[in-house]
């Protein structure tokens, strides 16, 4: 159970926050974890890059088996269907809406990092404006429709997918709390914040809330999307 | 059951295509389905964009459940869990190292479409020879990481995880098979190309075989990776 399991993350990513919030929604607590810094390189470090060669988090240990991919953790720990929440239902037309979230929430998280990672990840001389603005117009073109889907159920289900939280809240929150972290306007995307209010408090993501965000201010990249 | 569900695909799109081995491997034969042409853009047109918002192959329907990512869909399969293959195992263990390969399986994926799109993704004036070498390399590191999978596993198993076959093939085989006949070298890659010709005539691969491939050579874009 929790003893078997090791978690390396990173403070504030996405990706590794996921894993945390459905750990905590399967009882899990008690795991063995290890927090990297991003700014030093750890992740890029030779024990990480042994057992996880692309060097990302996190890196997700139960015994000797390795999952280094997010969603394959968090789909893993269902393993334990009846251990806390149930976070993929047996009902075929929600297992069917829940999936649908989970899987589009990996465009929403693309589309964010493709704007907050373009200073970084294209070199100077490759750098565009108008490559820059199209990335930001996809990310509000995707942004839009989560605003619709969050619109087009108001008042009947505060979360993603379906009456209960599921597997799509856990993979798409912390997009949607980076999101706002990094400036994205609430008046702009009342639905999105809405969502983010109403989830920020909840046990299994206040607990695992990225420590570095309690200890610095957010930026204001996304203020203008 | 099969009478219920609709499939919308393009011919030779690897997301399309791993709906389609997951179908066949639950016997759920008989399907709906829509052939759509990607040079009419027909996958843009406004029947499929009521459904499918960002005008994506794959869609999936079940009854009026839509699912529009291609592992959402596959995934949603397994509601069948005792009807045809079981592609995901009850085993943690074996678990673990399906969910791991099936999901690292759309890294390799995106590699392989950043080189391919790169000239009609990217507006001509902000292409760079330097991008696409960039992305070309990636792909190849990425190739090299899966073919030293195969080589540590060389004899004992002959799918990607595990002694089965499994959702990591149904996922991970289309993108394999596109780089092949887009030209990759057999000899610069023999564990991928052993695997390619190891599945290539499993029935639910060889009933789905894209109709187009049928009736068109290959390319070579792959050919100096």
């Amino acid at each position: 159970m929790a003893k078997d399991i090791t978690l390396f993350w990173v403070s504030g990513s996405p990706p590794c926050w996921r894993v945390m919030i459905a750990l905590e929604e399967k009882n899990l607590q008690g795991y063995n974890q290890k927090l990297l810094s991003f700014e030093k390189g750890e992740h890029k470090s030779k024990e990480v890059l042994d057992i996880n060669p692309r060097g990302q988090v996190p890196t997700f240990k139960y015994g000797d088996k390795i999952i280094n991919e997010s969603y394959g953790a968090c789909f893993f720990l269902e393993v334990w269907q009846t251990q806390g929440t149930k976070l993929i239902p047996e009902n075929s037309n929600e297992k069917a809406q829940v999936l649908q979230r989970a899987f589009e929430g990996n465009t929403l998280h693309q589309k964010m990092i493709d704007v907050i990672t373009y200073n970084w990840r294209v070199p100077e001389n490759e750098r565009h404006d108008s490559a820059f603005k199209r990335h930001k117009e996809a990310l509000t073109a995707e942004l839009k429709l989560w605003e619709g889907y969050l619109q087009k159920q108001k008042g009947s289900s505060s979360f993603l997918a379906g009456k209960n939280f599921s597997m799509a809240d856990v993979i798409v929150f912390p997009s949607v709390a980076f999101l706002f972290r990094m400036g994205l306007c609430e008046e702009s995307y009342p639905n999105l914040a809405e969502y983010y209010k109403g989830l920020k408090d909840r046990p299994s993501i206040k607990a695992t809330w990225p420590p570095t965000w309690k200890e610095t201010p957010g930026q204001q990249l996304f203020k203008d999307i």
